[in-house]
């Protein structure tokens, strides 16, 4: 298997369309939005990226088994801009992989027409939230007044951290090769699974995009989402599952 | 040395050979049930594997010492599927190293004939077990109706954390390479290493293959794996062993 | 991208220039030193350099995102030798990045004509200072003398731990290489960001290259360091950011 | 700079020699005992290896500062086979690393003649020694003779947990390439630097190679690096240096 590897699933034709990152992160903000798009319009999966980068692992859905791995679903719109909207289940397990892999992405985006990308994700305030706000940051200011108009908030200097993982490189790698790319963070706790944060992340695209959304399905994903993580949190608990630590010793 | 390096130890035809694919993991469950088809019926090692991606170390075995390694080893069955049968004391340290691991694993299995792999493992259930089931997950369904009828238990979304290391990369990659690949998961506390377990694997895959085994050996097997496990862990417990970073101070 | 990509930005002709090191570290000593420098003097920004070795990471400046990078800034000196400065907000994330990042910066050093290079740093003493010493290291003694005559203190033996990261390849890799290189490290108690440990650096330098500094702005750069450190601090504290460990559970 | 690079210091020739290897490790008795050859007998350093798999570090001894390296010291032995004596400050950082070092030092060794190999290391007990033994492992059982008739104890199944690092590796990758390699273990505390395991493993070399040591220096030097290793951990208790994760969020 090569580093990366990009299966063909289908091939779609898109009018100037607009490529939409929602990869697990804080909150799962930008991956819970991200699937409420695929969901909520008509999406066909164009193409599957796997990658030695990811976790070495199969996921099981409806009882069969899924290597790790991240697709481009395409959108067609009515009357207004195409989607390219990428998720999955991982981001890459090293820094490496990181640069590899947001490389791939735009190169995948670059086939189909790309020229304008967003990442969505969230940002931890580290405090239960009232207000919803979006923060916005572009490695340059072509988005800066349309996303501004939309209610997305531009602040010097935060996120402090800076941001990390494919979002991040999104904008600074994207920037480079030429992409308009902004990066909406919705501020979430970073406590939970965050369907409010998401919520508000979609409003402004869906403003910007001039498109028109629903989210019902939305709060009873992110009920699943809380429930999964509980499950998971029990199962670990109580099992102490032997690390590669104890493995190798064993003859 | 290679990054992976097969040596040939031994060149046997086998007729429309099975993948039996059994390394150290949870419960040692997989391990346990590879190395007990070895031993039980007739068996000839065939290949060996050493990695750059295996741990930098020697096993002592009977006062000898032998490099990290996966072994093949070929059970010739009569009026039956012949066996290609894979352990050994690791896996690879890293997620590069499971990708070409398994690849280079699929690759001796291609040599031999191989089109069906099973990858032999344990699930993690965190309390005391009654009734040792055992559950399966596939890549695609060819093989779900005949694990089914021999009492393998497909469910939705189980395991819940996904299949990770060696098994689960068996499933995934072997699916994209053309192989009918299953994962048979004995059910297992978690916390020892469970004979019960392993014997509940096989006993589906003696009904799969329509061949017999004894199982006399297999509670001793085990004992002897706990044993290693104990004096190891306490060996580890009474001395400080100098991490690198010590190491690396000392004119 | 490549491992280690080097953009021109400005092109400049210096004469017997000396590459001035100053990256994160101990105290944030030379990173202060290198960024006081570039404040004080007239510096072009004339390189940049990005790398699959830097956290997968976008900094925010103003409301503006930028790809992880050190950067190079030409300072021409009036009857003197001009400086070659390099900073940033990282170092190489891993062994083979810090070699690689360290042949990188040479390797520019050398196209614009530097025979003679100084890593800045600070060296960690573990309670409050009196007196601001500066402690040399050098691979050969060819700029032992003169650095004694501006103050520079030279010890068998310390730093007792040697000196870790691009400072210390700088001079290792440099002298391999054919440089004149030194470290110059400030003692600082090793808690806070020490704009006086950078100041004691900066005055040897000052000394040994016949310049006039002023360092007014200094302790408010400090300050504002101080208060980035510790923002980001709070956050991290009270934020459990999901880890991937999390994350790749989550359907 | 290549992954592995040897210098040529000196070009000597050897009479049938032997290869003794002793790098850092537990209570460093390998390290002592490869040392105190070097001092105690005439040698020559003849090979340097540096590479991007150590530490990305200086060492500062007597004031100058060296690169991270392992060198080959050449003893002519009068009347016997000569030795060509690994040591150094470091092993390996990762995996990889290990092995890919393990070849280069076989490399060397092949390039002067060397076809017999000793790793010398120590074993941890976990409480305190009263008769220091010397425990043996060989990858075949060509010296296995020799080694018990000067005193080397060979056991099932010891050490449990193998060996790790170089040593383990030049047994197991040695054999691979037809040299004849022992690794001649000390048993140890595992607490502290332990001269009186270094020279029960040296009084074994001697009375294989029928040579003649003096063992005074031995306790002096194992009081150094006892010193050594004190300071550094006084250091590093009293002073929180920042972690790379710290410093990558510094504007």
């Amino acid at each position: 298997m090569e580093e990366f590897e990009v299966d063909v699933l289908a091939e779609v034709e898109l009018t100037e369309p607009v490529l939409v990152e929602g990869l697990p992160g804080v909150g799962h903000v930008g991956k819970l939005a991200a699937e409420q798009l695929i969901e909520e319009l008509d999406s066909t999966c164009v193409r599957r990226v796997h990658s030695t980068h990811f976790p070495p692992q199969v996921t099981i859905e409806d009882g069969t088994a899924e290597l790790a791995n991240v697709a481009f679903h395409a959108i067609e719109v009515e009357d207004g801009r195409d989607l390219l909207v990428l998720t999955g289940d991982h981001q890459a397990q090293d820094g490496e992989g990181h640069y590899g892999l947001t490389e791939t992405i735009l190169d995948v985006a670059e086939e189909f027409g790309v020229e304008t990308a967003f990442a969505l994700g969230g940002v931890p305030i580290g405090e239960l939230i009232e207000e919803y706000d979006v923060i916005g940051a572009v490695a340059d200011d072509e988005l800066t007044d349309d996303l501004e108009a939309v209610g997305v908030e531009f602040r010097d200097d935060e996120p402090a951290g800076g941001i990390v993982g494919i979002s991040g490189l999104l904008l600074g790698i994207g920037d480079r090769r030429g992409f308009s790319a902004a990066c909406l963070m919705g501020e979430t706790s970073g406590y939970l699974v965050d369907p409010k944060a998401a919520r508000a992340v979609l409003e402004t695209l869906e403003a910007y995009l001039d498109i028109e959304l629903a989210y019902e399905s939305l709060e009873e994903r992110a009920d699943e989402m809380e429930d999964v993580v509980r499950r998971i949190q029990e199962m670990e608990q109580g099992t102490p599952t032997p690390s590669d630590e104890d493995l190798r010793y064993i003859g």
